[in-house]
């Protein structure tokens, strides 16, 4: 197969700008290794709602279910980061987007580029060398469990669900993983205190069985978010519930020094996401001084997705050529610095 | 007043040898201000659960609530750490005693002390000069809503509820004490996700009314765990509810390289309970090699509480010249060190 069909939601902020970026990008891909990209574009969040009143309009989630991966580019304005009281929200979109798709896992590969070391916060020997791939449960738990607020203000819950159906594939996803890594796979949760993290370790110990290889280890979220700053480089592979996941994954995207690096990906049975994880970035936008290298590291996730896998490494060797040759945006070297155009620009040229 | 019932429970791992030299320092307190402390021991969590098969045993309870202050080691046991499937564990002792003595705020002092700042993982120009104090809300949200599992282990569920009622005298705490330090208040949730965090919000909003003087400031849970590390210094007084802070004040108390200082208080309307915020460190057991500092500092919390502020302040005097004069245990000086009994001894004899 050689024809694939991708749904472009550039969203908010600097969302358009790195996404062109991968347009680009898979526009050189695709006359090298000689496939097709049709790009139907949606419009989502913020942007959504100043147009159409809804954060994810009817027809961006056909686009989406229709196509064969999805590129996004993130989400998020202040208008209403300041107003929490606003009842339509550029969120309720992407929730709504990773339900309706079924996107159960959420993908994080966080590396230290060894060039960018010097920027993170955490000293060079903590962090050198590390090498963790987080799974992240995206549809269920608390996000998405029932939610109240008696009309008088008085009180509110929300409702944290799991089933072991829930937990099930995701774990599969994260055994298979730790299998081809190092063999060693660690479920975050909070056994101590919740129900819902009892069952994650039931579920996981017994599928555990299946790969005699892979070493299930536990790690309570407390310490987890300790050890992540203290010794990086002892996890592999996480696996973790819904929100957990949530404030680790971002957590540790920081101890590298690379967040306008990272990409991640969203996997369901049916169809991907695939975005940058650094968010809308309002203060940038159209400045062109946002860097376009996490988007271009999720669509070389989403050439291995669409098992393009050679198309994906010469992907991320041009990234590395870029970063090693210090062709990169303003975040990354201030002195010598380019243009989020220049950067895309000169890694579809490499390709 | 000057006669002082202390409900005194060691517990777990080195919790009795850090506890002994909080008692220590405690006898020359009373020598010295003259007071007098009566202490009463109770046992609890792992040692409890041994001996009379329960974590929190009534008698202990009682001796508590009896009391004008509780001194509390650790708890935790490698036994049940390992046992997910254990029935009874030291952790229920520990949350029952916090909702029966109803001690709804957990505060934590974190500051950098200057001797000890190349411990840290992180970059010192990071995190030199960082002091925040955290106030978690301690007796409700996750950790007490109600808690189901299926009896055929198919699915699980956890409520995290909050009342206006949960969130205002803690709201109420973090504001006086912002207004003593830097104005700034901030508030960490999950508001673009969670009902419970819109109620904190809304209510937080209306006390803030109160305190024209105080900045309230909202932050996502996600963005604060990264903000933690690449910012510290930007925090002051930190407010949010029982599962965020577990985890961000773990997070927070690595970031200073001294963990084995840190003190913490439980607050509530008749009670009040001081412990070192390491935990029962099992591994170094018996072994004199414990940081008893964490444990005086929290007595010196105790010491304030009791209206002992003088007594407060010569304590943390004492204990600031001690690692001024590197009269410290192995954790913080690997070539000259002191053990634990002798480091309580020096701080003693200070005072
Ligand atoms: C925008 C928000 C709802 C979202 C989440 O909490 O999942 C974001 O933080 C993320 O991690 O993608
Ligand atoms: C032992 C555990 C139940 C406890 C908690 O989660 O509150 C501990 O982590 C703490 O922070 O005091």
């Amino acid at each position: 197969n050689s024809y694939f069909k991708i749904a472009v939601l550039p969203g908010d902020g600097i969302g358009p700008e790195v996404v062109s970026e991968s347009i680009k990008v898979l526009d050189a891909v695709a006359e090298v290794f000689q496939c097709q990209f049709q790009y139907s574009y949606g419009l989502m969040g913020a942007e959504a709602i100043f147009k159409t009143g809804d954060p994810l309009p009817d027809e961006t989630l056909k686009i989406c279910k229709d196509s064969d991966a999805v590129l996004f580019g993130a989400i998020g304005d202040p208008v209403f980061d300041n107003n929490p009281e606003a009842k339509v929200r550029p969120e309720q979109g992407l929730l709504k987007l990773r339900k309706e798709l079924g996107l159960y896992a959420n993908i994080r590969p966080l590396k230290t580029y060894p060039s960018l070391i010097d920027k993170s916060p955490l000293k060079r020997e903590i962090i050198e060398g590390t090498d963790i791939q987080i799974f992240r449960e995206l549809v269920s738990g608390i996000y998405f469990g029932e939610k109240f607020t008696d009309p008088d203000g008085k009180y509110a819950y929300d409702v944290c669900k799991y089933s072991t159906e829930d937990i099930i594939p995701i774990a599969h996803m994260a055994f298979k993983e730790a299998e081809k890594r190092k063999k060693k796979l660690t479920l975050i949760d909070k056994a101590n205190v919740l129900d819902t993290s009892r069952l994650w370790r039931k579920t996981c110990q017994k599928i555990a069985t299946q790969y005699p290889d892979v070493q299930l280890e536990y790690i309570f979220v407390d310490n987890a978010a300790m050890q992540l700053v203290l010794n990086p480089k002892q996890f592999d592979v996480i696996l973790t519930e819904n929100m957990f996941g949530d404030i680790i994954s971002d957590e540790a995207s920081v101890i590298g020094g690379s967040i306008g690096l990272l990409p991640s990906a969203s996997i369901g049975e049916e169809n991907a996401l695939f975005e940058p994880i650094h968010g809308s970035y309002p203060q940038a936008k159209g400045k062109g001084i946002a860097n376009p290298v996490a988007s271009i590291l999720s669509t070389a996730m989403m050439l291995d997705y669409l098992e393009l896998p050679e198309a994906a490494d010469k992907l991320r060797r041009a990234v590395e050529h870029a970063i090693e040759n210090r062709y990169v945006t303003v975040d990354l070297n201030t002195e010598q610095h380019y243009t989020t155009s220049e950067v895309g620009s000169f890694i579809a040229d490499y390709i």
